[in-house]
């Protein structure tokens, strides 16, 4: 077998906070043994957390050759901590030590399904920005008529400058060049209207900003654009983001309880909707959140992704993959360039 | 036949922007002859727009009987029309037309599912805000649990200072009590968070209006809880409003595009697909935003109501029903008379 990674050089690790979701660490380690089998031992996985809850997971399956160790982290940020308090109180939480493993270049990534907000501002504070980032964005991403949709802010950035969304616009156009495969990617400005003078003053201003850019901007899109696949990158405030985001994600929730609703009528609607079960859930699947894995935060000195919660096994597994792809595409170093191009943009100029 | 209206007073008379729609005039006449059939002729339609042509198709029609009548407007404002420019330049506009009506009170409501932008405008400079009512609102309803949210502001008032946003729960509070029949209804401040310390500077000051205001403020909400009915009504900025509103009426069409794709998988998958399309239907008729007919704007020194401009008959119906429900609920005393009391209210308290 070969240990010394895609690229020849030393094999790339990966940290994975074990105890970050709601079914750790057990989800967390069997995603991590999968992706490390899919992956036939490309990288290394290390785990952050309670070395003997770790352990006894493991023990109960078949890691034979495969390639990871343990990191012990004593404490856990809950979903419900405070982010700013967790990170003074826990100081040997496992997304402290994954991070501060990551801030000293031990592990290449670090990987949670923990608390959203805790891996933000830890990742933040930690790892650091990068040259000419003023805001590290958190990303979500919605399945489209092109593929897949990302969308910046999600949540990281709830008061937002102007010159904060341009930035979300470059770092989203390389990350969507090098992890979609888009060529020129389109970026989108998310507004109450299409028109170039429509918006609050914050989108107007931001509005000229890209449109004097360097970026493929396509000017302003509506919220029924967003899965219509009308941008391949919406920018707009992490407020408006994040209610989209978390609205999208109640919309099949909501579905599959007037579905059950239905089937409750009679015996006939029950059958019907028994054989109905598969077609939908092909149908659905790919509004299924849980299915992308995790999301990148962008404009940090590393690579962090972060998954939801309640995140599978399989959502763990698809997390770890992205990290790796995001290492091999030095992203950073393509974004650090990129940003440099914000100062020397003239002032006015046509699109 | 009683022409003396429900309460024994002068019949109410609403109008109606026969040219608004993109199905215009057909739709909006269909719809006013079906709703005056269905309230036996308890209140009196004024058709606004070019005579000729509201004349031909109510020839096509058997309107025997029914308490209806035609006021010329020689202008249309148009879908893409700048409602500042349309104002200014379209003075024989229907919209312009039935909103001076309006304020003359010769009619008791205008209802029209023409250029939304052009209806708030004209509403607000032509009827004029209520008694300290800063910004008047637009609202938008989302299927919940609860049967019906109301959410404001969906698009009306973009740069939002905190005191708006108390303002709509006030405004909120009383339309979910006139027409949900909520005895007390539960007002939720959307955020990205539930904790009382989350969000933007805005939400966070408004969130100390509210826990101090008398209406029932059940808290932060989140994107997701829309859906879910965690509040009657859901109060936010008009940006984050619009997009979340045009979002979730882009679910719909999507879904149904995916549902379509499959059937064109095979024979097997069209035939499935055949049979299931009715119960579909129904399952999603409470997602179809067409069905609840229009919106109301609050806050104006009369009653307007604002529909999709892809409205059906069924739609304009609906919205004619509401306006006479909120004429005869005198919705606009009840509204003043809660404005009042925000300066009433102690600077500091506890929920």
């Amino acid at each position: 077998m070969d240990h010394s990674g895609k690229q020849g050089k030393k094999i790339k690790r990966i940290s994975l906070d074990a105890m970050g979701g709601d079914f750790a660490p057990r989800n967390e380690i069997e995603g991590a043994l999968e992706a490390l089998r899919e992956a036939n031992n490309r990288f290394e996985v290390v785990f952050i957390g309670r070395k003997p809850e770790i352990e006894q997971i493991l023990w109960e399956h078949n890691t034979k050759g495969l390639h990871y160790s343990i990191v012990n982290a004593s404490q856990v940020i809950g979903m419900q901590d405070s982010p700013v308090s967790a990170m003074r109180e826990k100081k040997d939480s496992t997304i402290a030590v994954g991070l501060r493993l990551h801030k000293d270049r031990e592990v290449d990534a670090f990987v949670s399904a923990g608390n959203t907000g805790a891996v933000v501002s830890a990742s933040t504070l930690i790892l650091g920005r990068l040259q000419n980032v003023s805001r590290p964005t958190i990303g979500a991403f919605f399945p489209s008529e092109r593929g897949v949709t990302l969308l910046l802010d999600a949540g990281a950035v709830t008061d937002c400058k102007p010159h904060f969304l341009h930035e979300f616009a470059i770092m989203g156009s390389i990350y969507a060049q090098l992890m979609f495969k888009r060529d020129n990617p389109k970026i989108g400005l998310l507004n109450i209207g299409e028109e170039d003078s429509k918006g609050d003053e914050r989108t107007k201003a931001a509005y000229t900003l890209l449109r004097n850019s360097n970026v493929n901007f396509v000017g302003n899109i509506e919220g029924r654009d967003i899965l219509q696949g009308k941008a391949d990158v919406v920018v707009c405030d992490g407020f408006t983001g994040n209610a989209i985001l978390k609205f999208a994600e109640s919309v099949i929730g909501v579905l599959k309880s007037k579905f059950t609703l239905y089937a409750e009528r009679g015996f006939r609607e029950k059958l019907w909707m028994a054989m109905m079960r598969g077609t939908l859930r092909k149908i659905l699947r790919e509004f299924d959140y849980q299915e992308y894995g995790g999301v990148p935060l962008l404009g940090v000195k590393g690579i962090t992704i972060i998954g939801h919660g309640g995140s599978t096994p399989k959502a763990i597994k698809n997390m770890i993959l992205k990290a790796e792809e995001m290492i091999n595409h030095n992203i950073n170093e393509r974004i650090e360039s990129a940003m440099q191009t914000i100062q020397s943009v003239p002032s006015s100029g046509t699109s």
